[in-house]
């Protein structure tokens, strides 16, 4: 295969290009098994450091930037991208092996991304103004007049996903909350895509400069190894950061931010098992529908999805038995699918080895296998619950598509295998009309484990929207109050600031007396437009 | 004098008292500068366990509880509160040698906490309900009804501060609204008031109990050492901590919490010296005003609050001169004050004399002294604004009535000396009418510095409303994006929940589609009552 002349295969600082001369290497196309030609050089650390300079000097540009200006810049951005989505999905397609379609969709996600936060800042209702009307009178002391809003918290370090090479990558969404939000961003690419990270980030630059904003505005890091991501964490200007990606990394980061002399937020999304719940009322009346469905979300993407539902909970019965049964013939069937990199392949290989020989496992289903390279069979393994709560391991998250059936013996075991069980971004219910209303208490459980509960469906599939949580207690986020996808993501890279006696000449636009945007504020504790 | 006996000296563990044979120790009485007579028990081990459990299972109720509910609550412990006025105020004013009149102040404050909060939660409409209507036909993929909400986050610990026995401790700013987002409380008394903390406890067990909430809603400790705060932290039920206190201590509560095996937030305030910037127009007009403006600000509670203006900036000039001498004078005449511990008493006169020891520091003036217990002189310090670049221990807070002059050669200079601060809660800027408008890049650096900026003001006496913000970037706050004080406050106990094709019934009440509670809910982006 020919090189691709148009990448070279260096770091954007700023306005600038990475230099050669530091650690090269190469990225792998797993559906052929072989390295692609072209080579990326490891950013060096002064590159690293200027990156994270760059961004702090841009800062009070952005940050005193108005809606209506990050409107228009994330707008030149969603239209860069959909204008390359050919390119973009060539690439992508050739360093993460996902089908053309997938790539397609996904980059159609993050242009609707970019879009929903320009739609939002432009209204400019998001800061939260609020507004405390001075009182002269009031004793024992007079009641100054004081506003506060949302403002940016300041530089913030990417990481991207090797999962989702465009909607949780380059101009994925921690790029585009925290744009939207008004801060600069450096992203550090994922070193299995940097090809498709050259050719967003050449995008994003290319709307920095139309739209006219300053230089560090933004800049992106390639790197075949840790030391650049840490690095640009520990340097003093970043003010957070944002990761998808493995637990050990994730938490590898979160240790390196509380331990920076100035502390700073991680978003790390990191691990997640999404617990699914089924009842025997549901699997009698639509159990194979259930099956039919389930094997899809479990197995879509390769189970390379961070709400593949890893772990399925049920009481004896008959009709849980058959709904196994069905479900194990399903699992039986499903094609082998190619995983994005030979060292997610070998982890989740081994992963299943491990999980299997635990105690009390039971292998129910292996898909079909060949010898193609990053080749990966679905599994459907399973376990009594009270093997399940006595082994820790099995609560850890496989990465593929594997799941594992906990056979509880009654409903109060299966609430203590809930119980037992870490934080995951989804947990599922599957019931009848019938079952719900005695539930409750299992939902509430539902509630704590997760960020979102889902009723009679399946965890895969995420809206983007204004009401998404994509988030839950830890390990799935590292900040379990948040969310990493949606409107509510621009939140994270916010702070409150409050204005104290302020003429309306010196305030910003979302606070002045006049309400020159037309946006709903808390006037004295009241909503008013 | 006579010991009080009803003070047992014991923790409150949910409904039952702690056990004698621990460690004790005795409060102290900073003005007559001897010990009261009560001894105080430190809990026991298994007492910290016992109360993080019971918290924790009481977690489920309180987070199933309706605003309304929780309002009843907080309602009926303010009236508490405001009945016990007396009895608070005058074991506080043994404990604290806080004036008769503060004490009743803070009391008053704390009760409009409560009901703050309570009118808060009885509306509901803080929860930001977020709505997604279903789209089956909409291509590729159907859309699923999704509806979001902010949720209790679980057991919150709450150390109490040294500086606040009432607004700041047992039933304050961080118990209130950790309790009106339904999380359950577990305090951790301070050693210097041990007794006002008792009598306190007291009030909100009874409201508990009158309310019939579950027994863990509220437990507090008592400890004369770290310990067993440091255990409470470490207790794998606990969610989130609240903190106000020192520097080394809120970042030793933060390395405790981000080394747990699952990490939880810890919101401490800790440290600020909230710059006030003095531009020449403003003390040419007004400088005799500002100057006892100031003195008032700087002395006063004997400078034991974190609002205290530590670092003043201004610009070399006659009006300059003149300023400084006449804040000199007033700094002169300010009346020794009594600390509130003799810990903080020595703290102080070391902090004062170590400062006046730096390079190129002058003693502008001190104010008259006796030997008073616990007694603490004013003291007005002079730098330049070189010599206070390049020494950053002049950076750092002095707790107490000290206020350090910085004198710049110019606003350049200024500007370069605001960009070696570190964050504090507020930043106050002087200007006259004339001036503001050329300094909208200093306001913006003075918004990046603090959480609140004050035009024209002093930072001392921070209104509690839905506007203020009480935080600002480390170390002011551990969590730069948050606030300690206003409705605001309640977030910082809270994550966000999604419901995904649930029906009606079995969705909270904020989230119905009739929306039975009428609060403005944002509906497939739109807001909406």
């Amino acid at each position: 295969m020919s090189s691709d002349p148009s990448l070279t295969g260096l770091s954007f600082i700023g306005f600038t290009r990475g230099r050669v001369g530091g650690r090269t290497w190469r990225a792998f196309d797993p559906a052929a098994g072989s390295e692609l030609p072209e080579p990326f050089h490891t950013a060096h650390a002064d590159e690293v450091d200027r990156a994270a300079e760059l961004a702090a000097a841009a800062a009070p540009a952005l940050a005193a930037l108005s809606g209506k200006a990050k409107a228009a810049f994330l707008r030149a951005l969603a239209d860069r991208v959909a204008a390359a989505t050919p390119a973009l999905a060539a690439r992508a397609m050739r360093e993460t092996a996902l089908p053309e379609a997938r790539c397609q969709g996904e980059i159609g996600r993050t242009v609707g991304q970019l879009r929903l936060f320009a739609a939002l800042v432009e209204k400019g209702e998001w800061v939260d103004a609020r507004i405390e009307h001075a009182d002269p009178e009031r004793k024992p002391v007079p009641k100054p007049d004081h506003r506060s809003m949302c403002r940016p918290l300041g530089p913030v370090a990417v990481f991207c996903a090797s999962n989702f090479p465009f909607a949780y990558s380059v101009a994925g969404g921690d790029t585009a909350s925290a744009f939207a939000a008004g801060c600069p961003v450096v992203v550090v690419a994922h070193q299995a895509h940097p090809g498709t990270a050259e050719i967003m980030a050449g995008l994003v630059v290319s709307a920095v400069r139309e739209v006219g904003l300053p230089e560090g505005t933004f800049s992106m890091v390639q790197g075949d190894g840790r030391d650049v991501g840490q690095r640009l964490v520990k340097h003093p200007t970043l003010s957070a950061v944002g990761f998808t990606g493995s637990r050990a990394g994730g938490r590898a980061l979160m240790d390196l931010a509380a331990a920076r002399p100035l502390p700073i937020p991680v978003y790390a999304e990191m691990s997640s098992v999404n617990p699914v719940v089924l009842l025997e009322g549901a699997l009698a009346s639509r159990g194979e529908a259930v099956a039919s469905g389930m094997v899809g979300s479990c197995t879509l993407g390769v189970g390379q999805f961070c709400t593949q539902p890893g772990v399925l909970l049920l009481v004896r019965s008959a009709a849980a038995e058959a709904f196994i049964a069905k479900l194990a013939s399903l699992f039986a069937a499903a094609p082998e699918g190619v995983m994005l990199t030979p060292g997610i392949r070998r982890a989740y290989a081994a992963a299943v080895a491990a999980r299997s020989a635990r105690k009390g496992v039971r292998v129910l289903a292996t898909g079909p296998s060949s010898d193609r390279s990053c080749g990966a069979q679905a599994a459907l393994l399973q376990v009594s619950a009270s093997d399940f709560i006595a082994d820790g391991t099995l609560h850890e998250e496989v990465f593929g598509p594997c799941s594992l059936v906990v056979v509880c013996d009654n409903l109060a075991q299966l609430h203590r295998a809930l119980e037992s069980m870490e934080g995951s971004l989804t947990a599922t219910l599957h019931a009848s009309d019938a079952e719900l209303p005695q539930q409750q208490a299992l939902l509430a459980r539902l509630s704590e484990l997760a960020g979102r509960v889902i009723l009679n469906g399946f965890p895969t599939g995420v809206e983007v929207s204004h009401a998404i949580v994509h988030g839950g207690p830890y390990p799935s986020l590292s900040d379990g109050r948040t969310t990493s996808v949606g409107s509510n993501a621009i939140y994270r890279f916010t702070r409150l600031v409050c204005y104290q006696g302020f003429a309306d000449a010196a305030l910003p636009d979302e606070l002045k007396e006049s309400n020159p945007l037309g946006i709903a504020r808390l006037v004295d504790g009241v909503r008013r437009v």
